[in-house]
């Protein structure tokens, strides 16, 4: 069993999500959003990672995910979106957390079963996945995204991990 | 008297300048590059983080400038020089520092008297002006010609807010 705390990064919003996933079951825990539009940007990033800092306190996660960019827009955003990530990242790391990083497209495919779903299927699904009462905010359903495909991917790699054990001992038993 | 740590951010060498302004008189007090070039995203994250959290312990500084970005090269080293700067920054933020951004322009303005100066420029001018013996590092010299900028920007903000004062006081004296 594992506390998941799922980010998505933005220069003016960014979505949070915690679940608990005990192998295939996944429970909600918490979800919302930090709102920094407004503050200068020293300010934003600071308090992306004093909020982030507060929830890990509270929630005490053992792990921790991340949507990947592949592709940003531009320059200018992408310098405000690797900013805001840099502050999330550290806000992680710094309280002993491993991060884990997954594209759009695994996130899409863990949540909706196709990589190229759009926000309000996985919206949906996110809904229906953790029996919500009504709909996360966006950047709060695309963390929770994050977060529930990293329970997929733990849980996938833990399989493929006991089954590669499996024939290891085999051929062991075979020499 | 205040100590400033100038810092240039990036995703493989983040360089460092401290130096201590009083008045006029600019003293050099450390520089340095903090190399991240292979670990994993994460982890070199951290290591901003964590190294200028180090260095304000040591030297206390008061005040931290940084190199405001106007045009990034593409969308991908934006987004990683973006999470360098976003790790630098909380950091300051974190110590309780307030983050000063001057522009390339500006830097290179106060510390060589040209806007479009080159980089040896700057490097030969930090050397000449704080009297090392040697040619600091690059990104070592570009950290400390940004708080060697903050110094002479302060000053000059020093000397306006006096001199506006001065007139303020009249007008106030004239009703």
């Amino acid at each position: 069993m594992a506390i998941i705390l799922g980010v998505d990064p933005g220069s003016r919003i960014t979505g949070y999500g915690v679940i608990r996933a005990d192998g295939r079951h996944i429970e909600y825990i918490d979800s919302g959003c930090i709102r920094v539009g407004e503050k200068p940007m020293a300010e934003r990033l600071q308090t992306i990672f004093q909020s982030l800092a507060t929830l890990i306190g509270e929630y005490r996660p053992e792990e921790f995910a991340i949507e990947q960019v592949f592709m940003a827009r531009n320059p200018d955003s992408a310098l405000k979106l690797g900013q805001a990530r840099g502050a999330a990242i550290v806000s992680a790391a710094n309280s002993g957390l491993a991060v884990h990083e997954y594209s759009a497209r695994q996130v899409k495919q863990a949540v909706v079963g196709k990589g190229g779903a759009d926000k309000s299927q996985v919206q949906h699904m996110v809904q229906v996945l953790l029996s919500l009462s009504r709909k996360p905010q966006a950047d709060a359903a695309d963390a929770l995204a994050i977060a529930m495909c990293h329970a997929h991917m733990s849980q996938s790699i833990l399989r493929v991990a006991s089954g590669a054990g499996k024939v290891r001992s085999g051929r062991v038993r075979q020499q």
